[in-house]
Order: C-alpha cells, then sequence, then structure tokens
C-alpha cells in the first residue's frame, strides 16, 4: 500500500509526527478489507488494538510516497500479532510489532476470529 | 476557552495547520455543554454543520496558548449561526461564522432544538 | 483525486468529521504539485489559505472512496480562488470555495506567483 | 495534566482512536516544557522518539476528561526512557514505556541533554 505525506502529517520539525506511522499501519491493515468489498466489522464485534511494540528508524518529509508492508506473524483462535513496516524507496522508517484482539463489543470479551476473515488473512501469505 | 498548540498541531511550516482552527472551534462549542455535564446530542438527533466562512487572519506557533470565543448570531427552531474567533493575547487570528442544523439522525430531516440546548445557549449571552 | 475513508477520519456519529474534508481537499492541492515532481513552494514564499467558504451536503462513511475535484475559478498576480468539491460515486457531498494568498513567508507580504507554479494551474484546464 | 475527548478524538466505534492515546502523552511530555516557559527544542537539537511499547487496557468515549501522568525511568547523558499512563477517574486506560533520544537535527546524531532540560526533569520527581 502506498501512502503520500501530505502537510496535515508533518510538524514544526519538517517531517511526519511519529504517531503517524501507526495510522498509516491502521490505514494498511484497513485496506486489505476494503480492498476486496469486506467490513472490518460485523455482528457487534471487531478487532482491537492491545499492544503495539514499535521502532522509529529513519525519518520522511513532505511529498515522500511510503510504502507499507503487512505480514501475520501468528495467528490464534481470538487474536492475531502482525509485523508491519513502512518503506521509503526501500529505506525501513518504521516497524511495528501488533496484537490485535477479536472483541465481541457488546459483551467486551474476546471470540472467535470469523472464517472470512480468517480466510482473508489465509490469502494474504 | 484555553487552548495549547502542540507538536500535533503544528506542520513543515512551523505554524498551525489551517484546518486545526477549524477543529478547535468545534472543541470550544463541545465544551459549552461537556463543562455544564450535558450531551451535546439525545435521542438519536443533533447538530450538524452545514455552511462554514472562515477568515484566517494571522498564524500562530507551537506552544501559544489560544483563545476561542464563540457568540451566537441568530436562533431559529432547528438551526443556529455562531461566530467563532481564535485570540492569541487579543490578536485575533483566526473568524469564522458557522450554520448548525440540529437534525434527526434516523430521518435526515431537521427538527426542533431541544429546550435543554436552547436555555443553554441563552445562558451563553 | 482518490481518498478512501479511515477509521481516523470517522467520529463517534459514525461519518467522516467535518473539517476532514477540507483536509482532503489540501490534499488534492498538493497532489497537483507532487504528482509532477515539484515542490508546492520555494525560495521561503509559498500558498496560504486567506479565506474558505464551505458547504456539508451528505455525509460518508468508513470505506467510502471518495473523489476531490479541484477548478480555478480567478487567477491574479498573487493569489487565486480555487473551487473544490468532495463526490462518492457521483454524489456531492461537499463543497468549498478558497482563496490562496501566494507569501513572503520572511516579509509576511504577498508576492508574485511564481511562473512554474502559474503554467501548472493552466495545465489544469 | 487533563486532557478532554472531543469529537475530532473519537471514531465509528465510538470510542478514541487508538493512536490519539499516543498523541495525548506528547501533549503531556510537551506540557511539561511550555507550562514553565520553556521551549523543548533549541540549538537545532531536540528529542526524538526512538521507541515505544504501549498497552490499551481500557476505553474511553465522548466528553471523558482523562488524566496523562508521565515518570522518569531512567536518564542517561543522551537519552531517557518514560513511563506515561492514562486514566480516567482512576481507572488506567493506556500505559506506555517510550524511549527519548535527544538528537543534534544537523548531524543527525544524539547528543548530550543540556543542564536545563536535566534540571526540568529532576525537578519532576
Amino acid at each position: 500500500m502506498k501512502i503520500r505525506v501530505y502537510y496535515e502529517d508533518t510538524d514544526i520539525g519538517g517531517i511526519v509526527y511519529h504517531t503517524n506511522y501507526i495510522k498509516y499501519c491502521e490505514r494498511a491493515r484497513s485496506e486489505i478489507f476494503f480492498d476486496r468489498g469486506i467490513s472490518p466489522s460485523m455482528n457487534n464485534s471487531g478487532f482491537i488494538v492491545k499492544d503495539i511494540k514499535a521502532s522509529f528508524l529513519a525519518t520522511s518529509s513532505l511529498g515522500d510516497l511510503l510504502d507499507v508492508t503487512t505480514q501475520i506473524l501468528t495467528i490464534r483462535n481470538s487474536s492475531l500479532v502482525l509485523q508491519q513496516e513502512v518503506y521509503r524507496d526501500g529505506t525501513k522508517l518504521f516497524s511495528m510489532e501488533i496484537l490485535l484482539v477479536y472483541l465481541d463489543i457488546t459483551r467486551k470479551k474476546p471470540c472467535r476470529i470469523p472464517v472470512i476473515y480468517r480466510e482473508l488473512f489465509d490469502s494474504l501469505d
């Protein structure tokens, strides 16, 4: 997935504001669903972010065109761990390991990831 | 209402990104409700932004402490027009006239502004 | 220019937060430059937003794919007025008239729009 | 430091968008400086975010008033590790360990944290 850096993404330091890389990764996760016409939530359940381990390796600037990659590290009944990275022309700028839990929003309890989503993740490899 | 300018508010130009003044005004409108413990929407109805006329008069920078003022220009059965302005130390930076319509979200039709909100607006003058 | 609506763009009302349409228009203005490998500022001068007149006509939701159109209404020595609109599947959601001034940042005075930018605008028609 | 949750902070799920907690922590770090009239950068050097380990423990909603706490875990010549947490009425919503490096922006190398900043951090305990 390609992401352009616009004015809104930069700060007074002239570089991309740090949390925006985490937003770019969320866009890439959502695009996996949208690109196939699938909603990322259903029946009042959906993925929530539980843990993030992120490293900021290099900076990017206004007008840069970035790549976001997404790889599944582990997948369980009701959770998955992804490795997401942001690149500019082959240089790694940002790396993040993220734990997502599939949650029944009403009961606020983890529940089984639906088959349609598991098949979607399997197709990514 | 006082608003501090943080890194997230600035852009590569070193000044506040233009749409953020419009966000500051929304914060000030919401704070009118929150400050009194009142929810700004009820029974699946609420205020939506219909029209904006905004002028950007001067800039502000990281660390500035801004004031947002809100004045009611006209109020009708199902809409109101506000004048909102942003200042730094008495210098006007931004001025906006905004038309809000009170909407029944389900029927997507304007409806009468509830008495509790009218009384709240009356108390502002 | 196509823009996807992500989680970050929505608010608790389930629709796109109003100021984001104005951000989408800024992305479209910047993309005119970036797409041709041209920087939108040079020699410590650049375009700043002076006035906005915006109308919010309909709403959009998570996953929507929006189109932003940009049309030049008038162009003068040191300013221009654009009409920008946001559509979803041919339905107009948002319309904005925006006055941009080309500013010498150091002297804080309007100055002549460089030829390279004028030629870029001419090529849009 | 107190932070109010506004419409801009929520998403379609009706709760605060996950990266906003990380932005709230940045506001709290900046406020340590602004509150004392000190700039958080000088002589083309400043703090940059290097690593983040964050856990999302509970959610918050429109109108909530949150507390952000900041505690220094370790401080070295050119870096420091902070523990930052977000609470609502005593309930912990978010916890983050963050490694900041003090960088000479021109040379892109870590450099010694200035005495004025060290004294500021010492005064926090």
